[in-house]
């Protein structure tokens, strides 16, 4: 049996869940719903149990490598690349594929975000080993999950003909990306959409085929670099390379176009997702209680009166009164007060510090 | 001409202030407006023009004194009388009436909340002059403001025949408590109805005489205290008598049973004037610019989109996203989320605080 590898691409700022997530302490990093356990560190957490800490793989930005490090003690450091520069996700994955397969030439590689939210493990960890399954058959196979809203934050699935090679197996369509609401509501009803929770398995030895075919620039670069890895000359390789590597997301170099010539499968699952990508999502992933009032923090910190919505605290105390759906996030340097329904625009208000000067808040 | 003597009595904790306004730090101490000057200062700054510095009396709450004498480094420090405790508005304008009685037997003496806010001084300052016009005749004069909405914050004193002491007098048949907003809206339209502003001129002797009809206990535990002003028992003898004063407010003391003997007068008066006495009044009374949405603070601390409402920061970045009709005060231990329309029941939180033991945070 080829042995399964997880990826953990871990980059993005997070920047809709500003002002607790920062350029220096992303989403990722964040305990956002007061578990005790970072995403990264709940990613991790429900990873060992598949691939064992030998299997996981985290590949970061150069200046979170230290953090991730410190987050993650039992993972050996050679487990825990850093990446110059942001360059997407298609990179990161492709290079960690790479890395992987000079090692284990029949390695199944298996992409996670490190910081979505995820319950239900059990559930989780059969929706990957069907999704090893499958992919050990060739296909490039990916998790759809069951929506249970009609979102417009999410991208989406279609799913085709059932597959034998698992019990939820189903070949791919087409991704679709963040519909409108309408057409959110048609997914739903459809019945054969699904979420696209980002999530990857393949054969590493068939991502980096399509790769080679789909991005060939890009194909060659992850290889010169992977070729050097062992070397004195690494991260001269590295430095001068990986700036030129396109950019761009697995989900459009890879998913999109290898759907389209029919090489991706689909597991069908039903755990609880989430990508907590706003405030709006933390609210959804915090137990509220008989208020529906979550709170992340100590809820004595907190006195609310006919009130809802969410609040992220950091030791003050902070006082609601007739406010419903608000969003309140309480950090000791930057107040953000808005509503679950505009959660999704908080970056403007980011764009706004940035373009006041005020890099201090980013 | 008998000369005028103006007493403000600075108490009162501005508990739906909270959290700028603190038990420790109450409103008349506070800059509510970012104009620079405490409600306090303006109140004292209003007045020099009509008494003069030896003019304005100052009774404040003993652990308040020093700020007090801070605030008005102008004023001797003889003019600043401590009482040892609260015990409502008629103990505290009863006593400096009684002591500027004793050094001036015809004084007027006319007295001002220290944590009003007045817009239009100069029609503030005539209508003083006609108070001081009628008060000369015996009666107990108040101001009345034209209201200009159909409050349910204030008070209001209903306007009898026209008195020829002055322009703008008027006979007062009565005065009402805060009314539900029908019966408000019935007063806005009678056109007969004032906002009660608790502004009182009167002549010293006539305000004692009625005190003595009235709360006689209450008028020898003063005229006790003044009796002693200038001995070395002094101290002793406020600290023995203070406490057993009957605690009431000027309103229910004199100015009902006074009103309804035909004792009370008033001068119709139009000046911009509110008791600021929450945060929506606070909106109010701040410059909102084309957005309606007010700042106390530095504006540059603030960043906002589709917002309205009210803003008082105290230096860090506060960030709106589409939050209407919004109250945000924040504070470096506490933070308050309401709306304007909630505004008049923050009390309520902060007897939250209270009950869970924050006794820090009050």
């Amino acid at each position: 049996m080829p042995s399964l590898h997880a990826i953990i691409p871990a980059g993005g700022a997070g920047t809709r869940l500003w002002p607790v997530s920062r350029a220096g302490h992303p989403k990722f990093l964040l305990d956002l719903t007061g578990s005790g356990r970072s995403l990264l560190q709940q990613t991790y957490d429900r990873l060992v149990p598949l691939v064992g800490t030998a299997g996981v793989n985290v590949i970061t930005g150069a200046r979170h490598r230290d953090a991730v490090v410190a987050q993650l003690p039992d993972l050996p450091g050679d487990q825990v690349v850093a990446e110059p520069a942001p360059r997407d996700s298609m990179p990161a994955i492709g290079l960690m594929a790479a890395l992987i397969r000079r090692r284990d030439p029949d390695a199944l590689v298996a992409s996670f975000a490190a910081d979505h939210l995820i319950r239900g493990e059990d559930r989780f960890q059969d929706a990957v080993r069907q999704a090893a399954d499958v992919a050990r058959e060739g296909f490039v196979t990916t998790i759809g999950l069951r929506p249970t809203s009609p979102s417009t934050a999410y991208g989406y699935i279609e799913a085709g003909d059932a597959l034998t090679a698992a019990p939820d197996a189903a070949t791919v369509l087409r991704f679709v990306e963040k519909p409108e609401v309408d057409l959110a509501r048609e997914y739903l009803r459809a019945g054969t959409f699904r979420w696209n929770a980002g999530m990857f398995v393949s054969r590493a030895d068939v991502m980096l085929d399509h790769l080679r075919r789909e991005q060939p620039r890009l194909h060659a670069g992850i290889e010169e670099i992977a070729a050097a890895w062992g070397d004195s000359d690494r991260d001269a390789v590295l430095e001068r390379t990986w700036p030129t590597l396109t950019k761009i997301a697995i989900d459009h170099a890879l998913a999109e176009p290898v759907a389209a010539a029919g090489g991706v499968a689909m597991v069908r699952a039903d755990f609880g997702w989430s990508d907590i990508g706003d405030f709006a999502a933390v609210s959804g992933a915090v137990h509220a209680g008989e208020t529906d009032l979550g709170i992340v923090g100590d809820p004595r910190d907190v006195a609310a009166i006919d009130s809802s919505g969410i609040v992220v605290t950091s030791g003050r105390a902070v006082s609601l009164l007739g406010v419903d759906d608000i969003v309140v996030v309480d950090t000791p340097d930057a107040l953000l007060v808005t509503t679950r329904a505009r959660a999704q625009q908080v970056k403007e208000l980011v764009d706004h510090w940035r373009d006041a000067g005020r890099e201090d808040l980013l």
